[in-house]
């Protein structure tokens, strides 16, 4: 396609995460239009496709990949509708930036792997955005420099104010340290071999039945230790920082910062209150150069091997939560698309 | 306009500013197209529009502006230029985003105001992008906000690692204090009535008769106390801060940050080396803020008064380098136009 | 003892520790002096009495305690003397300032237990400095004010420029982390009941045959989970940091801080090169307290008990090192004296 | 005098400041004992010297001077009668700690000055305390290693909570700048030769018919521009602050720190409330630093000269204040004793 032609863009999925990429693709990113939308809810879509110019609107995610103009595909909707979606994209070869996760488990991660790896070529990136971070790009530009050596060991800190009800212990694996996975897998270039969780006593704020705060260890095919604080009702604010040690220096991101202010007998500054805010710039900077790839005709990014690999080490956290021992991750050999 | 159709742009002078203004137009801004170019020298203004789908090469400014499909235009020649373009914008009806300084003198900045005014309303923003900047937003915010009662000083620092070659005296003032003239202006909503500059023994680093550092206050209709410290020579780094001492508080915005790195026997981190580095979010979100209010129609953003208003403060600063007294600010009456 | 009398005190080893002590004794602490000195190298202990007015030097420790004028011991000898050298004390009912380890492992430091509980009245102070520590001392008051409600995690960091030779991995915990152990459980008021060491990959900076660096775990009879990164030859420099994780919010100290410089394209500062220079004020106010109180006739800071527990926590962190596994501590009945 | 009997002070003066001092060396300082005291109200004398070992209460400073055991003087009484104890302290060859100022104009300190440089040696240390904080001190040090070049000018802030009833401007200059110009003086090894003072609209929290905040602006001998913001009703705490710029690099002191916490959705810390929390590790050392320079025969730190010239430059700041113009100080010939 000429590169001046902007990428039409089908989004699959128009709750509060595609309507968000929506107005992102539609009035911040650079080179991209909505062509086409998706819903199992026909109101919703219409209501998202309203007032872009030329975009349609759908209830079948394969009829949205069919319309006129639709050149890639992003998919927003619920984990458990992803792998059709992404079968849907294979077999019209379109690209797709598919949030995360790619799949809700191992196994079916596993089969979208096998999917595309039979392609022959890469079309999918995952949408996991702290690549795109500044502070975690800058981080992973220090340690791939070699400056300080060998990377040892990571210390992740995950607080968040609170969880919405209902969420589980199962979830603070599956959607909270899924990044720190991903972080850990992307910075060391290493895979993750086994999982511990720790449990302390619950904090009181702690809704009945969840283990809030938890620490989370991962041992790495590098032989590297990193742990994480997972902390989902801290109350005080979004924090998500990282200690990289290496041999020779350490490197720590996500200090909060901004205004330095001193009133009322403290000096110090606001914490941020969720991911939203600490996230804007990685998530449109995600999407931009997924657009910019897109139209040069590459696919860059996060891999399915990559949506695999965190589900499989999702599962072994899990079952570390459970049993309170050490749980292995298991993984399928890695296709040669994946290097 | 539809809201969908791209904003065709006019821009005006395709040297370092122009070209960087053009890159991004094409590649990061949303709901913009780069529709013709405008340079004395027709190879540049030909290599500025070259792969860019119907984008014009001028060498008159005035026939860009009238090239199809222009509906605004971006001016980046030199200050001296600045005028004419306007002038023919203001013919046109068109919206225009100039870089600063608006015009070289208070004089000619005058004649600019008193013909927007007679137009009877704005299409003119001004290039003062430190308006965008998140910290000074954040400040601006805060003080707005009156949590820390009124604003009393301001202490800004502008420190640049070296000054290129043929800089003068006057330009510390017209090129970088410049900036502090807005930001003062805009933070505390007051005019600068008048200038001192304190001139040190200069740096050994500072070219030959250059002052550099020198101590540059304000003061304001409202009474505020404001100092610069400017230092174009300091080695070390792109700095530029700002801390507003309020009547219950202070806050201060610039302080570097990122990675924290332990190394060597030393904490810390890098400094940006220039403006680029250190405002680039500045100028993305400048010419955004601007595509998107044109595209409503609306002109927001620094305005002509505020050119004329930092030209006439500049002229005093000028003034006040050379003669070491206190130089007072004179400005004409403020057209209805800019409240 | 009138209180304007200084307090004399016979110090029991004149060796790198011992040698510091006196010279603190006799220029900085108010209120003391230096009555007599032991030493098994004669030369030595003659050497360190010299020119301090009415000191005498021994070779005996019992003899040192028993010279003119002495009220108190303060015993800096090698760790294997300790055990007699409190039996002594305790045979002439002084009160005694014990340099860390209280003895060599826990069943001697058990043994001091149960002849201090005999005598029924506390004598001894064990040589916990960092119980002393500014930063410490905030931290406490903090956790023990409630404002963040109850202690969830510690995380402690511990960096050393590099191990003297001969450093083994037992080293790294009786040595080391017995410092985190105490301050633990100092910090929460609660006994350690079991350690887990993690070994990611040594640095190639480590000794041959030391596993440097090494995740250390504590469970504590709270429920609390602590962390410590225990790394003795990060190069860079000398930091000991602890955060304390509470149910409405965390708390950091040991940020290294003091001059913030820009030069040479970096901000930050320089880190301690070691526990001197970052404990000094440390080390300076916990004599200074025990001197007071020993005036007094009081017995304050950390106890026989609390040298027994951290022995005891160290034993089952050197077996947690070898077995990879988790080891549970051990603790003989608390006696009265020790609430 | 042997260096193992302590150092037999005489405190001149037992209010606020001479109450703590006598704590002070009765309670932390090494080496010194508290030998007698004066005040003009008895009863407060009796009580300064209650419980204290051989003290002697006096209302007459000479009195106390001459009681048995004084070796040295500590002038604590209020500035107008510093000039008959330094007197009388010369007549007896005693060394002196004088709390600053040497006197309350620059005429009675030229007269002590002129009486010590007859004396042909030097006697007396001025109570400039800050000379003693460990930040000054570094950064003292950094700019004399010449690492960043020759100094350019400094930055200093000076905030307090609130002025006590009865604050005038001139006090401002005396009581509050006046540390300024000595760490100034001190710290570039300069003179000052002229002061300016800008008095922006006060804050609606000073006290009526106190201009405050102010900015004072000190010109040197070597050609620096110090300002200095002082603002002493500012309502959140007390924080004093001095950054350093240099030909290559700056250097700042002052940035509260301490712990770090998180809670409210604030990261930050605590404000120092007041001068004694924030210099009190500096009153101890100044004091130490003293009896330990007194008991080796030696005078060192601020000398009666500086005590002089801050008063010069005070009265200076007056003027500067009252006229809104430049004011020149005029010192008198530098006397041998003071190189």
């Amino acid at each position: 396609m000429s590169t001046d032609t902007p990428l039409g863009i089908a989004v699959i999925g128009t709750g509060r995460m595609g309507a968000d990429h929506i107005r992102r693709l539609h009035t911040v990113t650079n080179g991209a239009r909505v062509a086409a939308v998706a819903d199992l809810d026909p109101d919703r879509a219409a209501h998202a496709a309203h007032g872009i110019d030329g975009c349609t609107a759908h209830t079948d995610p394969a009829a949205a990949m069919a319309a006129p103009g639709v050149d890639a595909v992003l998919v927003a909707s619920p984990g458990p509708a992803h792998e059709a979606a992404l079968t849907a994209a294979f077999a019209r070869g379109l690209p797709v930036l598919c949030e995360k996760p790619l799949t809700p488990d191992a196994a079916s991660a596993l089969r979208v792997v096998e999917a595309e790896a039979r392609l022959g070529r890469r079309l999918v990136q995952v949408g996991f955005m702290r690549r795109y971070d500044t502070g975690y790009l800058r981080l992973k530009e220090l340690l791939d420099s070699g400056a300080h050596g060998r990377t040892l060991m990571l210390h992740h800190r995950h607080r968040n104010p609170a969880t919405p009800p209902g969420f589980t212990d199962a979830m603070l694996i599956n959607d909270s340290v899924v990044h720190e996975i991903d972080v850990t897998r992307w910075l060391l270039g290493e895979e993750i071999t086994a999982v511990h969780v720790l449990r302390p006593t619950p904090s009181g704020a702690a809704p009945a039945g969840l283990g809030d705060p938890q620490l989370v260890l991962f041992e790495t095919t590098g032989g590297q230790i990193c742990d994480t604080e997972l902390f989902q009702n801290c109350g005080f604010g979004y924090q998500v920082a990282c200690e990289a040690v290496g041999e020779r220096g350490t490197a720590r991101t996500g200090d909060d910062h901004g205004l330095l202010v001193n009133a009322d007998g403290r000096w110090g500054g606001t914490i941020t209150p969720g991911y939203v805010e600490r996230f804007a710039d990685a998530y449109d900077r995600q999407v931009q150069r997924w657009v910019d790839a897109t139209r040069r005709g590459t696919v860059e990014g996060p891999s399915c091997w990559d949506g695999y690999a965190a589900a499989a080490a999702c599962e072994a956290g899990v079952r570390a939560q459970t049993t309170g021992a050490r749980a292995a991750v298991e993984l399928a050999g890695r296709p040669g698309l994946y290097r």
